[in-house]
């Protein structure tokens, strides 16, 4: 095991890396993809698949190119989310987001190209490995990627503005927008080091619990944020579904403490040492960005 | 070996059982992958994969499932294509585009999500097969859809509008824009059935020149047809890059038969009967759709 940032550089130094080995990109479509790759963010999808696979037993160079996938599909869904027709945002990460830079038709393009590039240099690297754990880790990220994961909570996320928060709409967008892909995460890394189903299990709760906590936090810094901080503009999702809209500031921060134990506790169903994801979880509260 | 419309019809009936399979898809996200997954179209990439694989000694049951998730691919590119910043087409098939019934937001996730789930079922069957043969389709699949494939097509094509044609730009973009996804059925197929290289290297050749071949022929319905007959509104492509922007109608004529002869002598190099590919191959001068 290593430490958040040495994984988190790891994950960083290889993204580029790895989309230029899947061949020659035109351009503007590469730098497109590139630009947003490279804006920063706390690489939080690669950093915990990494160490998963390093708790179980495997290497963290044998997931590197499932991590920078992931963080592939992450940035794509960033990339659309911004679009004009979407939640229309000029900033991301203190930025211009990609359509400000490239255009609209570009950065659809870039989209879809570095989701297909996440599928592309996992196949890529199954079939090196020559067994079925690459494929095994490659079908759970795109599951929860997917129409009954991440893009569903997308959509119930679009088709649902203006509504009234409700309970059920809120940890629909929750549990599937953000924490499907803290799931892959985890559960992918286990998966690629061999992990058995019951480990995968108590990964995916961890996993599960961590990421509704995430969220919430990240309705608590809207709320609260200024947009130096955040790096984007706040306040612009106070017509959406959020934990805080239907909880309120202290509801919601006891919620999501309520999630980082329930988190903490099903790593205990983990063999070995699992501080690393205990601390990560602890500091989803204390964090500011 | 079946006939065109077997197989067409064997992926026309399994293409949403197939995305149901993946599970509870919310809606309309759902409804809205259906709508463009039903609209109809020739099929001939899926129907090109089964007959692939079958000519090579495997199932059309086996390829189902990949070709299913190449038609998807291919209908997520139309989607993503016909949106207000990229092509801005109203009508495709005769029935009003993705985003003009169900909104841009809702097109760009169905969009999403249909190149999403192509990657999900081919990785959940690759799974089941439990050998690399599913994989290595994947990656075949992935590869000819990416950033060095159908995309880089797509961006080229985006970003070359309103230059002046140039044959090295037009034969690029027909290339991958056209010809990558039929070379996957291709290939795809044949692997499936665990054909060896210098097989899908002489299929990889026949759909080349056949998709050269089918562009072109694309371009001549563009300029000759009119919206009833193409379901589409014909001459908007005017200011891009077509090769009978480049050739002129009768010099696309006679490139087209000349890659048609191209396409057909490279059969020679498959054993077995070629008469389906070398059929399907002349069958394109003749086309009016």
């Amino acid at each position: 095991m290593r430490t958040y940032d040495a994984y988190r550089q790891l994950a960083e130094q290889a993204l580029v890396p790895m989309l230029s080995s899947l061949g020659e990109i035109p351009e503007p479509l590469k730098q497109a993809m590139c630009y947003s790759l490279e804006a920063g963010g706390k690489r939080i999808r690669p950093v915990l698949l990494m160490a998963a696979c390093e708790a179980a037993g495997g290497t963290a160079e044998t997931a590197l190119p499932f991590a920078c996938a992931l963080e592939m599909i992450h940035t794509y869904s960033l990339i659309h989310d911004d679009l004009p027709a979407m939640d229309n945002d000029d900033l991301r990460r203190g930025k211009p987001t990609n359509h400000k830079v490239f255009g609209e038709d570009v950065a659809i393009l870039a989209g879809d190209g570095l989701l297909n590039a996440a599928a592309e240099l996992m196949a890529a690297r199954a079939v090196r490995m020559g067994d079925l754990r690459g494929i095994r880790a490659m079908e759970i990220i795109m599951r929860r990627a997917g129409v009954t994961g991440m893009i569903a909570g997308q959509s119930v996320d679009v088709t649902s503005e203006g509504k009234e928060p409700r309970e059920d709409l809120v940890s629909y967008i929750h549990s599937h927008k953000t924490a499907d892909l803290l799931e892959a995460a985890v559960e992918a890394g286990l998966a690629l080091a061999g992990a058995p189903e019951d480990q995968l299990a108590a990964g995916r709760e961890y996993a599960y619990h961590m990421g509704l906590a995430f969220q919430m936090t990240d309705d608590l810094l809207d709320v609260r944020g200024d947009a130096a901080q955040m790096g984007k503009n706040t306040g612009m999702d106070g017509n959406k579904m959020t934990w805080v809209a239907l909880r309120g500031i202290e509801g919601t921060e006891r919620d999501a403490r309520e999630e980082i134990d329930k988190a903490v506790r099903a790593l205990k169903k983990l063999p070995g040492d699992t501080a690393f994801f205990a601390d990560f979880a602890r500091g989803i509260l204390d964090r500011n960005s």
